[in-house]
C-alpha cells in the first residue's frame, strides 16, 4: 500500500463588495487612519451588508468559484469541512449549508471551531480523512462574517476584522505533495483574554446580555499579542525546522492576518525575505479563519508545483498551528 | 508499514444529580406522564441547574473519569476533539476549556458542529487522526446542556431534552478491532425543520430574538421523526450490509436516544432483538451528540472483545450516520 498524501488542488475564494476603510471608521469612533495603519496595518476591510446573508452564503460562494475554476462536478466531493467562529446558526451547521448551496449534495459536512487558527486544524483533519485512504476529495472552507460580533463603537476592535470565505479543494495523491506536517497546538489558561462573553450555553441570551453588549469580540489586546507574536513563529520554527528546511528552501509564508507587526515579527525570526511573505490585512483586515486561505486564493497565480508554503495561525483559547505544505499545481486554474 | 486502526479503549461518562420527571413537567406545562411516555419513552432526565456550569463543565468530568478509570497519564492524551451544538462560548471552543480542565495540556482541542450525529462524526474524525500513523492517543468528548436552550414553556420539545456528557479514549493498533467503517450523511435541505433560529451570525441576539424565544430549539416534530426513522434505520443497514455482517454476528445496535419509537423501528428493520439494542432514553433523555456514547459508557461493563457494534444517529442539518465498531476489550474497566 502506498502512503497516501492529501494534496491541495485548487483554491477559490469570496470577499464582499462593500469596503469599510478607515475613513469611514473614523467617523463612527475616534480613530484615525494613521493609527490604525501604523499599529495594526490595516487601510480596509470587506463587510457583508445583507442582513440576510451570513458565513454560509460566502462559504457557498468561494466553494462555487472552486468548483467552477477546478472544473470538478460538484456531486463528486465526499465531505465539506468549515471551520468558522460565526456560523450562521447554532445548529445546523454551516457545512451543510454550504453543501446544500453549492450543489455538493453527496457531501458529508461538518464544522470545526478552532477560532482564528480554524483553517490550519480544517486542513488538518480533511488531510487525515484523506491519508486514511478511505476519502479521495474534500473541500475545506472557512467562512467569516466577523462584522456580526463587531461592536462598531468600541475603537480598540472595530478596525480590526473583516469578513470573507475562501476553500480549498484537498485530494489524494500518493506523489510527495501536500500537507506534509502539521503542528496543533491548544493552551485554554488564555479563554477569558479572547471570547465572546455572551450566546453560548454558560450564558444564553438575555436582556441584559444585549445590554451589556456582551455578544461581540472581547479582547485584551496586549495580552493576545504578546501571545500571538510568540506562539505563531514558535510553530513556524518548528515545523520548519522537523521538516529540515533551511530558509532558502521556503518559498513562502502565509501567516494569519491579525496585525501587521505580528507577521513582520514572525517572518523576522524565521529570517525570511518580506517578499516571500503572503499579506493582504492591508485590504481585508483579520477575517479570522479565513485570512490563510484567502491569501492563497490572492497568490494563486503565483505559486508553483514543489513550491515549499508554511502556514502558522494563532487565535482564541490560546489555539494555534502550522503547516507545511507543498503545493501541487503551477498557477491559476481556470 | 501496518494498517492502523482506532480502537476505543476506555469510556468516562457525567451526568448531572438533579432528575426532572415527568411529574414534574406536568406541573410546568399542559403534558402527562403517560402522553411522554406513550410518545417518546421518557420517563426522566437529568438536569444541570447550576448556571455557572456548562457543556465544558459536564465534558471535564466525563474525560477526568476516563482518565481516572483507564489510569492514563493525561499529558499523553495528543488531542480532544468535542462533539457539542451547545458550546460554552461561541469561542473559544469547549475542547479547549475541557483539555485544560481536565489536565490534558499537551493536547489539541477543537469542537465539531454535526449536530445529534455529532459523536459519530468526532469519533471518524478522531478515527482518521490515528489512522493516518502521525497520532496514537486522542480522546473523543460529547458534551451537552440542552436545557440551555430548551423551552420550557413548550410542552413539544420540553419533555425531550436532558443534559450530559460522555467521553472514550481512542487509541492506535495494528489488531482488526475498533472503529471498522463509518459512513456519513448530510442533507442541507432540513435546515429549517431542527434549528435554533437566532444567536447565530445570521441573527444575533437583540431583544427581539430574545422576546421572540428565538434562542431555543425550534423542531417540526413529525418531519423529524419521518426522516429519522427511514434515514437512521437505512444508514444502520448499509453499514451491515457493506460489512457483510449477518443478524446474528450483531452483538449491540447502539442508536441515538431521541423517541423510542423510532429506536424501535430500527431495530425492528435490523431484525434485531430487542435485547441487544441499547436504550437509555427512559432515564437521560436525548442528550444530542451524547447519548451514544453515554450508553457505551453504562453498558460498558457488558461489553467483550471483539463485539461487533453498530451506532447509529440522526440529526438536524439532517445530518446522520452509523457506524461498524469492534469492541476491544472486555468489560467496565477500574
Ligand atoms: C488590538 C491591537 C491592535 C491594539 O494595539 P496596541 O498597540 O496593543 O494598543 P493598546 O490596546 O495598548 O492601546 C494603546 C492606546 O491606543 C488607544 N487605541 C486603541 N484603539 C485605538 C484606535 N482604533 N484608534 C486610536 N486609538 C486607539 C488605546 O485607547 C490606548 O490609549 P491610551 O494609551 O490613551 O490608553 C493589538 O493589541 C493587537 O493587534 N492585538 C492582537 C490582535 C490579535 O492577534 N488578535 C488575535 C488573533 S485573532
Ligand atoms: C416530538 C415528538 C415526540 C412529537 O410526537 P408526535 O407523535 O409527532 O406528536 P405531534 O407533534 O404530532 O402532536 C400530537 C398531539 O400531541 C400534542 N402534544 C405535543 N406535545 C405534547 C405533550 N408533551 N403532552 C401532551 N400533548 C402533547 C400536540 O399538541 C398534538 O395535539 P393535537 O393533535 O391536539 O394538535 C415526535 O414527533 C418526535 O419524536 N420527533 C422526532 C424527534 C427527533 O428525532 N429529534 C431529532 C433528533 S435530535
Amino acid at each position: 500500500m502506498d502512503k497516501i498524501n492529501a494534496v491541495i488542488t485548487g483554491v477559490g475564494g469570496f470577499v464582499p463588495d462593500d469596503v469599510l476603510t478607515n475613513d469611514d471608521l473614523s467617523k463612527m469612533v475616534d480613530t484615525t487612519d494613521e493609527w490604525i495603519m501604523t499599529r495594526v496595518g490595516i487601510k480596509e476591510r470587506r463587510i457583508l451588508k445583507d442582513p440576510n446573508l451570513s458565513s454560509g452564503y460566502m462559504g457557498t460562494q468561494a466553494v462555487n468559484d472552486l468548483v467552477q475554476k477546478t472544473g470538478i462536478d460538484p456531486m463528486s466531493v465526499e465531505g465539506i469541512v468549515c471551520s468558522t467562529s460565526t456560523s450562521d446558526y447554532h445548529f445546523p451547521s454551516t457545512a451543510s449549508i454550504i453543501a446544500y448551496e453549492s450543489g455538493c449534495r453527496n457531501a458529508y459536512a461538518f464544522d470545526i471551531q478552532a477560532a482564528c487558527a480554524g483553517f490550519i486544524f480544517a486542513l488538518e483533519t480533511a488531510a487525515n480523512y484523506i491519508r486514511s485512504g478511505r476519502y479521495k476529495r474534500l473541500i475545506v472552507v472557512s467562512s467569516e462574517k466577523m462584522s456580526s460580533m463587531t461592536d462598531y463603537t468600541d475603537r480598540a476592535t472595530c478596525p480590526l476584522f473583516g469578513d470573507a470565505g475562501a476553500a480549498v479543494l484537498l485530494e489524494a495523491t500518493t506523489e510527495d505533495y501536500g500537507v506534509i506536517d502539521t503542528l496543533l497546538r491548544t493552551d485554554g489558561s488564555g479563554k477569558s483574554h479572547l471570547i465572546m462573553k455572551a450566546g453560548g450555553s454558560l450564558r444564553m441570551p438575555s436582556h441584559e446580555t444585549v445590554d451589556q453588549r456582551l455578544h461581540f469580540v472581547y479582547q485584551e489586546g496586549q495580552a493576545v499579542f504578546k501571545r500571538a507574536v510568540i506562539d505563531m513563529a514558535d510553530a513556524a520554527e518548528e515545523i520548519v525546522r522537523r521538516n529540515g528546511l533551511t530558509k532558502d528552501q521556503i518559498d513562502w509564508i502565509v501567516p494569519h492576518q491579525a496585525n501587521l507587526r505580528i507577521i513582520d515579527a514572525a517572518a523576522r525570526r524565521l529570517g525570511v525575505n518580506k517578499d516571500k511573505v503572503m499579506i493582504n490585512i492591508r485590504k481585508f483586515g483579520n477575517t479570522s479563519s479565513t485570512t490563510i486561505p484567502l491569501c492563497l486564493w490572492e497568490w494563486e497565480d503565483r505559486l508553483r508545483r514543489g513550491d515549499n508554503l508554511i502556514l502558522a495561525a494563532f487565535g482564541a483559547g490560546w489555539t494555534w498551528g502550522a503547516t507545511y505544505l507543498k503545493w501541487g499545481y503551477d498557477g491559476a486554474k481556470a
